[in-house]
C-alpha cells in the first residue's frame, strides 16, 4: 500500500507510491533518450491484450463478455496505483513527530479507445462524446466513497507530459487529502464571492467575452480562452457559461457540446503546433451534492513546451514567454 | 519590460517575460531532440566571449580590466531577464478587472567558473568556497532594494532541469511579490513556533539526527538528509545546525563548510547516479535584518528523474516512487 506523508515545514502532503517503487540504483541515468513508441502487440491497452490489465470496472462494448475484445472505451484500475481503496483516512504519527496515513483513494485508467495512435482530436464525434460521458459515470461512482476529498480527472499526452504510455488514455485519481493548491482555489473563490456576491469564474468569463482578445472560441454552452495570467504558452481554459460547481451535473446535451468543444480546441492546437505534448485537468467540486455559489467547474489544458526550472520549483511563480493575447489570436485564425 | 499578472481565481502571480517572448508559431513542435552541447567558441559564458554578456556587476579576477578575461567567477545581468530593476511595485487594474504590475525585480547570472564542463562537484574546494561567498555578496546587494520581497538563488543543471545553457552557472531572481508557496512556508513556520515555541526546522533536524535512517551526511555545522516527505527521488536538504533565518548572516568559516558540504553531497549524487540533472534552491528570509525565531534557511536539491504529469499539475501533490530511507542509505554507502 502506498502512503501519504506530510511535510512538517509546509503541512503539504506528498505520496510515496511503493507499488511503483524503484530501487535506488535504478535511478542511475542511462543517457539514452526515451520515447513512447511500443509495438501494439505488447501494449496493455490494445484490443486482444485485455488480460494485461487488472479486470475492468466498466466498458462500452459489443457483446457481454467483460475483459475481452469488442470494447471502444474501457475503464480499469491502474496496474501500479498511486492510491488504493483499502485503508483508513486516519492520520497517525510516526515516531512521535512525522505524520502519515494510508494511501487510501482510487486510481483508475480510462482507455480512450481501441486505436493505439488515435488521440481525442482525431476521434469521431460520437466517440469523444461517449468518452466524456464515461468521465461523468466514474465520477458519480467515486464520489460515493466518503473518504474521498478530491477527484481529479486528467490526461497526459506525450513524453513531455509525464506520460509513460502512448496509447491514448485518461486517468482519475481520487485522494483522501485536500492539497494546499486546491484549498487555496476554493478559499479564493469563496473570498471573492464574499466580497462581490458573484462567482469569480462567471465574472472572468464575462470579462473575457467583453474584451475578446483572449477568446479562442465560443458556443452556446462554453467559452474557450487563454487566461489573462496564463502560466504556460497556449494555456487554455474551457469554462461552461452557466454557473455549476460540479462537473457531473452536466446535462447529456451539454456533455456532448463539451466533447465537441474539447475536441475542436485540441484539434486547433494539434494542427497549429504539430501535435504538442500536453496535460489537461478537470477542476470540479468533489460531489454533486456540494452546491456552491462560488465555485465553477472548468477544464485547464497545459501544453508542455518548457520545463519548470529552479525558480519555478522554489517560488511556484511560472515564467511564461508568450502573450495570451497573441496565442489566442493565432489559434482563432 | 516584463509584467506580473494575477490569476483572479487563485490570487497567484505569474510572470509574462516579454523580453524573451517568442511568437506563437515559434512554439510549433520540431520533433528533433534538443541537447545542450554547444561549441565553446559560441558560449557566452566562456572566457574570451565576455562581450557576449551584458557588462558584469562583479567578478573575481586577476588584473583590473572589467569584462575581459582573467576571471574565475563572474556575475552579469541575465541577457533575457524575467525581471528588471526599472518600474514600480504598484498594482494596477487592467480594464477594471484584471490586476497586473511592472516586472520589477532582478535577474542575475553567476558564471560559476571559466571551464565549460566543470560543474561544482568537480571544482577545487577553494573555487566552490568562493562561489558560495559570491552568493552571499550578491544577496547583500539585492536585499537593499526595498521593492524586493523575495530573493531566490538557484541552479539549473542539465536539460531536464530546465537549463538552456551547459556552461555551469547559478542564477538569482529577486521578485516584488511573495508567491503563495513562500507565504505558506513562512506562515506554517510561524504557526509551528506559536504552537511549540520552537523552530520546525530545528525540530526536524533533531528528529532526523536521532532517527538516522534518512541522514546522508553530517558535519559540525550542517546536516544533509532526504526528508521524510520527499517530493522526488533523492530530494536532498542541507540544513545548518545552528538556528538562523537569513543565509547571508553565515560566517566565513561556515560558508566554507557549506561549500564543502554542497560539493560533497552533489559529488555523491554525481557518482552514484551518473551525473543526474538537478535543481537546487536556497530558501532564506529576504534580509539580514529580518530576525526570526521561526524560520531557518536551507538548501533543497531536487534531482529531475521524472516529469510532473497532470495529477501533480492539477493537485500540487507529488507522487514519489522512491523511499527516502532507502535512497539515503544508498548515498551513505
Amino acid at each position: 500500500m502506498s502512503e501519504y506523508r506530510q511535510d512538517k515545514a509546509t503541512r503539504e502532503w506528498i505520496l510515496i507510491a511503493t507499488e511503483r517503487a524503484r530501487r535506488p540504483h535504478d535511478f542511475r541515468v542511462k543517457r539514452s533518450l526515451g520515447d513512447l513508441t511500443l509495438p501494439e502487440e505488447s501494449c496493455a491497452f490494445c484490443p486482444g491484450n485485455e488480460a494485461m490489465t487488472p479486470p475492468e470496472f466498466m466498458a462500452y462494448r459489443r457483446g457481454n463478455e467483460a475483459n475481452g475484445p469488442g470494447w471502444w472505451i474501457r475503464v480499469v484500475p491502474n496496474k501500479y496505483p498511486a492510491l488504493t481503496p483499502q485503508g483508513s483516512p486516519d492520520r497517525w504519527m510516526q515516531e512521535r513527530f512525522f505524520r502519515k496515513m494510508d494511501g487510501v483513494g482510487r486510481h483508475e485508467v480510462i482507455i480512450d479507445g481501441p486505436r493505439h495512435d488515435c488521440a481525442l482530436p482525431l476521434m469521431d464525434d460520437w466517440h469523444a462524446e461517449e468518452l466524456l460521458w464515461v468521465y461523468r459515470e466514474r465520477f458519480l461512482v467515486l464520489q460515493q466513497d466518503a473518504r474521498i476529498k478530491l477527484i481529479i480527472i486528467f490526461k497526459n499526452h506525450g513524453l513531455a507530459s509525464g506520460s509513460s504510455v502512448q496509447h491514448p488514455h485518461s486517468q482519475i485519481i481520487a485522494t483522501s487529502v485536500v492539497p494546499l493548491n486546491i484549498r487555496n482555489k476554493l478559499y479564493e473563490a469563496a473570498r471573492y464571492y464574499d466580497e462581490h456576491g458573484r462567482c469569480v469564474y462567471c465574472d472572468m468569463v464575462r470579462e473575457e467575452l467583453q474584451d475578446g482578445k483572449r477568446i479562442v472560441m465560443e458556443n452556446e454552452a462554453f467559452v474557450v480562452y487563454h487566461p489573462f495570467a496564463s502560466r504556460v504558452p497556449f494555456e487554455t481554459w474551457i469554462v461552461p457559461k452557466a454557473h455549476e460547481a460540479c462537473f457531473a451535473l452536466i446535462s447529456p446535451h451539454n456533455s456532448k457540446t463539451f466533447a465537441h468543444t474539447l475536441k475542436a480546441v485540441w484539434l486547433r492546437l494539434h494542427m497549429a503546433l504539430n501535435d504538442p505534448d500536453l496535460n489537461y485537468v478537470l477542476h470540479t467540486r468533489r460531489s454533486i451534492h456540494e452546491v456552491s455559489e462560488s465555485y465553477h467547474w472548468h477544464l485547464q489544458i497545459m501544453p508542455r513546451f518548457t520545463t519548470a526550472a529552479g525558480f519555478e520549483l522554489g517560488s511556484g511563480i511560472y515564467i511564461n514567454t508568450a502573450l495570451p493575447e497573441e496565442t489566442a489570436a493565432f489559434l482563432r485564425e
